[in-house]
């Protein structure tokens, strides 16, 4: 494709802090592509190590195992990137990525991304934060996986998406669009058909109602007991 | 405890590209403590940001859930370095960590450790490497826990530190001390239990051979050929 003026890396989070000029010059020397929903960035097989910046759109970093099953290891929105860990340490890609809406992806070659980093202290700063944060809530799941119940790491999963999601004037979380059970199951190392039962379960007992395409958390309080009274 | 000329951080891996001086300057201002085997180094309820090196000795990053199961996380050998998330970041602890054996370790404050990251883009890069391989091991885990069975998990364990161990002259790995059954139940979520029915098995099939105080793996390829098979 061509890219157009109006293509920029403004919006992406680890480039924030540099110099629009600079930020123009990178721009100009990554190569530019669109992505469909569903469509397959990068290949847990390929020998590539680019650095990929999410222009617009967003992606979901999966790995597929031998008996077909899908772990979702991260969803990464507008303004973020992926594909740093190959950049980084040149050994395979350690996952797959596809995109999950109409995405523009500009991708930075591994040498590129390395000098951006080694010569940029608030480069290399938020990639160090970045990082972090995937190796703590990898922690997180890891624990989950080892202390909690299936059923219970759904209704962890519920939880999370609760504390993200903007609530009503009652206070109440709106979770929109409402869940798609085989991405939750995918998300907590689960089945579809134990998602299904999890959250008719949750709405019998009254503490979420499904609502259109709106999943509304009636009682925040109690859906946080039944977790905390299972994590570590 | 006083702290010596001969105490000094030249082993400690994120450090050894900085000059002699510097780093001698930085041990001074670090807090130097000693610990014994199975001393908390960690509170993870604790309010500290500090990052700790280990000059002597070792240590082990460790969750306990509320049911006092304990997951570990990771075990960090002389030289190392851990408790950089909170530094990073500002948050809580993640994790618990104790001695595994008689240990040194010098500790800087958050500021120190930042201003280090800062300043030294060879602090920065180890750093990123680091944290890159900690991303890297925690999704292998999170993909064998949402796909393997506690079994293959075991197995699989056996493999990675049957690869890691020095081989005899016929090749065959000896992984020595034999691996406690606790240990390797706490690395892969399983119980002790589990860990001593697949040693068995793997004794009964010849694929290993229990010497003194040693591992011997007589059959690598069958071993790899069984964890293979299961793996993604």
């Amino acid at each position: 494709m061509t890219v157009t003026a109006t293509d920029s890396l403004e919006g992406v989070s680890l480039l924030e802090e540099l110099d629009p000029a600079y930020r123009l010059e990178i721009a100009r020397q990554c190569r530019w592509r669109r992505y469909g929903a569903g469509e397959q960035i990068i290949d847990r097989q390929s020998e590539t190590r680019d650095v990929f910046f999410i222009v617009r759109g967003s992606a979901r970093v999966v790995i597929y195992s031998a008996s077909g099953r899908e772990v979702t290891l991260d969803d990464i929105p507008e303004g973020g990137f992926f594909g740093e860990l190959a950049a980084l340490d040149g050994a395979p890609r350690s996952a797959s990525v596809m995109a999950t809406a109409d995405t523009l992806v500009a991708s930075a070659s591994p040498e590129l991304f390395l000098r951006l980093v080694r010569e940029n202290t608030s480069v290399a700063m938020t990639l160090l934060w970045r990082l972090a944060a995937m190796v703590r809530s990898s922690t997180e799941r890891i624990v989950d996986l080892s202390t909690l119940g299936a059923n219970n790491r759904v209704q962890a999963e519920i939880l999370r998406r609760a504390l993200e999601a903007p609530a009503d004037d009652q206070g109440r979380p709106r979770i929109s669009p409402i869940p798609v059970h085989s991405e939750v199951a995918s998300r907590v190392s689960t089945t579809r058909e134990t998602v299904a039962r999890v959250l008719s379960d949750l709405a019998r007992k009254g503490i979420v109602l499904r609502e259109r395409n709106t999943l509304v958390v009636l009682d925040l309080g109690r859906l946080e007991l039944m977790v905390s009274e299972m994590s570590p």
